[in-house]
């Protein structure tokens, strides 16, 4: 498949130009380019630039408030909630893990819950907004129902990611982010574009039965929550995924289960909302409300030294560290640059005639 | 297999008593066997009295301490950490708990690490503590070293398990409780006593292989993070055992990884530990610190009838809700008994026998 390689800097631009043309105050744009971008610097191309026209397209359906007054409704010494009033969750995270995090300076942890908010990107950038203040950082959100409960056929949860982004000392911080799901949604577009068959496990037909096909959410497919099956413990992965609707958005107040809006303007949000918009989750916590931040650091660091010396499998890598892999794909691509696919590059500069900018 | 069934309030007399000859205090012998005997109570039979004579051979080796000075050793106004001083972990989870709930009542949210504890029984109850109190409760704790990380041959991670229970209105509590492995050690033990193979995807052998010999852990085998491969998501399994340990031991002071002293009288602890006894990791949030709690039971409401009267895939059952097969079992089990498995019951014997008790 043909690749185009663009620089960072390049993509975050251009990206910051479109949300201007979408009438994002300055601030707001050059904020939302850099979380959008940062998902393909760590290698999570589905949630990078990828979805710039679809954020575009939401905007013009006038379901994506480009100025919103994202504002605190409610609070607690360690909580709030935020509405996001309708504004680009690339912008609407970003501000309630902030004010997570001032909640944690004060009082040891901050807790947010988020409503009315729109798709964050990737949760690991919000959650590991808190590693600079030696802090542990969460984030979780609620998304367009593509999963199916076991027993289920309905659709009624989304990927639902959860990110834990823990500091350490001399060694990287770990941060775990991932999609409560068997394989995230991205994984089957890769083989759609490859055109190949997924593993048994990752999906079903709309009638519940076994499938490989990757394009099956088209004909009523499901998503299968993490563990692929009973036996293997698919209830885990939907007991995770309900866990992080729930947090989401039934605590703060927004669409939940198959009320979620979807994310793509030619399907139309549910006619009888439950709450406003999508819902996420932020949390931080101070390192040292538990104990000092050096003893803390030194045993993470004796934490990943160990898990990364452990003996392995013959012929199978390292045990890698939470985090290892999109940390690697960052350092790579911060260097040689950011490849796209062509279908992407397209896109990109459909949006670039568009709105009369250049792309690269 | 022959098996006996018992009253729920005879085993905890039973237990209750076994406590008292371990010096226990009179009221932690009661919130002990309080404790224990609801996993029996809930279908989770592994936790239960069968695990009673296993705490008693660590009391007479010294590795539990029946007369504990559990005390809050650090805290800010949403955290603390308790040291348990070697208690039964039945005793100091409850206390810890307690601890998060008053916290939450004063400032939104209490979070507790805790350090020098030992087996806690199952999550699920000591969580459930925040339900009366309007509180969503997590519990987690780590445990004995028997599961592999992804591409590891070493047993570096216990089976960690997670649990979130969140109040209803009219509903019942939504209860996810489980181990972040594919199978918890428990499934293996009916296996090993039925003489059957187990699936595969639940363990590997020493060597890193796939197996489904229930014994391969005593030749050196692992259990498997959930997902049960990379295909399917076993390093997610891993970031999630990886998490509840991190967040049980190393924010707490205790030891963890491989370095968590195992719950068995005949293995040694590690000669050189890195923190005291094992770790557990409590919270509570007050519902009412993010919206009123009348709106949030009406949509937890809302969002359990959904997902219970979902289309369901032919030939199965219906969508359960987290907690619903655990409240059945205890429907079940606090009317007819609770049934006891042959080399359970003997083992109860032995200690009846040993401290001139009655047993049923």
């Amino acid at each position: 498949m043909a690749e185009k390689i663009f620089s960072a800097d390049a993509l975050t631009d251009f990206s910051r130009h479109i949300f201007l043309k979408m009438g994002c105050p300055e601030a707001d744009a050059t904020l939302a380019a850099q979380v959008l971008v940062s998902a393909d610097l760590r290698g999570i191309d589905s949630h990078g630039v990828a979805r710039l026209s679809g954020y575009v397209r939401l905007w013009e359906a006038d379901r994506i408030n480009s100025k919103p007054e994202i504002k605190i409704v409610h609070e607690s010494p360690s909580t709030a909630v935020v509405d996001g009033d309708g504004g680009l969750g690339l912008v609407v995270a970003p501000f309630a893990m902030k004010v997570a995090i001032e909640k944690a300076k004060v009082c040891g942890t901050g807790w947010v819950a988020v409503r009315h908010s729109n798709h964050f990107g990737i949760a690991g950038k919000h959650a590991m907004m808190a590693l600079e203040h030696d802090m542990i950082g969460m984030a979780m959100t609620n998304a367009s129902p593509l999963v199916a409960p076991v027993h289920s056929v309905e659709r009624l949860l989304g990927t639902n990611p959860i990110c834990v982004a823990i500091p350490a000392g001399e060694q990287p911080p770990f941060v775990a982010d991932f999609a409560t799901t068997t394989a995230a949604n991205g994984k089957l577009e890769i083989l759609q574009r490859k055109n190949m068959d997924a593993p048994e496990g990752w999906i079903q037909t709309s009638a519940g039965g076994s499938s490989t096909n990757p394009h099956e959410l088209k004909d009523g497919g499901a998503l299968i929550p993490l563990g692929s099956d009973k036996e293997h413990g698919s209830h885990k992965g939907y007991c995770l995924g309900s866990w992080v609707d729930i947090f989401s958005a039934v605590l703060s107040g927004a669409n939940y289960g198959p009320w979620v809006p979807p994310f793509v303007s030619f399907l139309a949000p549910p006619a009888d909302p439950v709450g406003k918009g999508i819902g996420h989750f932020f949390g931080a916590m101070r390192v040292d409300a538990f104990r000092p931040t050096d003893e803390f650091k030194a045993h993470m660091d004796q934490w990943i030294g160990r898990f990364r010396s452990a003996r392995t499998i013959e012929g199978q890598g390292p045990v890698l560290i939470p985090g290892d892999p999109e940390r690697q794909a960052e350092d790579v691509r911060l260097k040689s640059g950011i490849p796209l696919v062509e279908k992407v590059v397209e896109d990109l500069n459909q949006l670039a005639a568009k709105y009369d900018l250049t792309l690269g």
